[in-house]
């Protein structure tokens, strides 16, 4: 594509780096911007700016604000039940639901040989800490994707957590394949409420 | 969307006022800013931040880095044409053909009484100020988009220019790769109409 003008360019190859952003699409939205909402622009540019002030949560590495999460700070969650979830956006998929009241951990991946990623690489260890910590913990929903490597870490995680402790998984109403946070609000919901015993499980 | 971070939610609602773009693909977006891109964020803050250094060519009303613009300062493009634009999409567009090496016109939008757009919104009086000041011009080329607001454009320009200036429009047909069949009878038949001996096609 050919730009005279610099500053538009710049601009421009800089949407474009975003995910799922084309050229085509990033030039669209710039001349919009350029076009009398210039200030969309500047208040995108300073929230883009102030995402270096986010952390991660110290307990179930959660995106947030301090150093403690609201969900984990929160005295009106059930502190019995953990929710191990893959990613920051599948905690967001099953918050978004309404129909979860306990509190998370992110694992910030999943097992998998091929891709190099293996049980170091996740917090898994500060998981088995919060269970040796907080004896009030009697149930983990693993709410993996169902794919080859969600059953692997599934596999791993019940292996490491003592045997007192129950161990769920969202029921799969999901389809095989399927990325969890793509799924719809009710169906994910619904998985939750009816989440089974790790071995009762018809296959 | 429930988030928990309001830093988070913010960046992810700046993101989402961009056009084209849902709550869920900002909420892709930011998050992987957050994970180990921030550069890219941070470029893209700067880059948008830049955006309002930006100019419009006192000439042509491109976009510009300068007062005036590269196309209109160019020794090396034919003076003697200009080519009438809507809007700088589409003469980033007919640039990117490579196939024309004169200057341009963007008039800003097209006639339309229902949008309540008069020819005084437009840069028209402008287009009418660049042929007086300038006898090299010899030929207007309309490359307005084949719509009842486009005609009515093209129509009101053509009864403002001196007679001794050649009015010429883009071409209307059958795009290449396009089927016959799936053509619109207007396009069709126009295409008949102002049918062109074989061999005088440029290829």
């Amino acid at each position: 594509m050919i730009l005279s003008s610099k500053i538009l360019n710049n601009a421009v190859e800089a949407v474009a780096a975003l995910p799922g952003i084309g050229k085509k699409t990033a030039l669209r939205i710039v001349l919009h911007l350029i076009n009398g909402n210039m200030g969309t622009g500047e208040n995108l540019a300073n929230k883009l700016l102030e995402l270096k002030n986010i952390k991660f949560c110290k307990i179930c590495n959660n995106i947030s604000d301090d150093d403690i999460c609201d969900i984990c700070r929160s005295s009106s969650r059930d502190q019995n039940t953990i929710c191990i979830v893959e990613n920051i956006r599948d905690l967001i998929a099953i918050e978004n639901t309404q129909q979860y009241n306990g509190l998370y951990h992110v694992l910030g991946g999943l097992i998998s040989p091929l891709d190099g990623i293996s049980p170091e690489d996740l917090h898994i260890q500060d998981m088995i800490g919060r269970l040796k910590d907080n004896e009030d913990i009697s149930e983990l929903i693993m709410a993996l994707s169902p794919t080859v490597e969600g059953e692997t870490t599934i596999y791993y995680l019940t292996n490491m957590v003592p045997g007192n402790i129950k161990i769920s998984l969202i029921s799969r109403g999901i389809s095989f394949g399927g990325e969890l946070e793509y799924a719809d609000e009710f169906t994910l919901g619904r998985s939750i409420l009816t989440r089974i015993p790790y071995n009762s499980e018809i296959k």
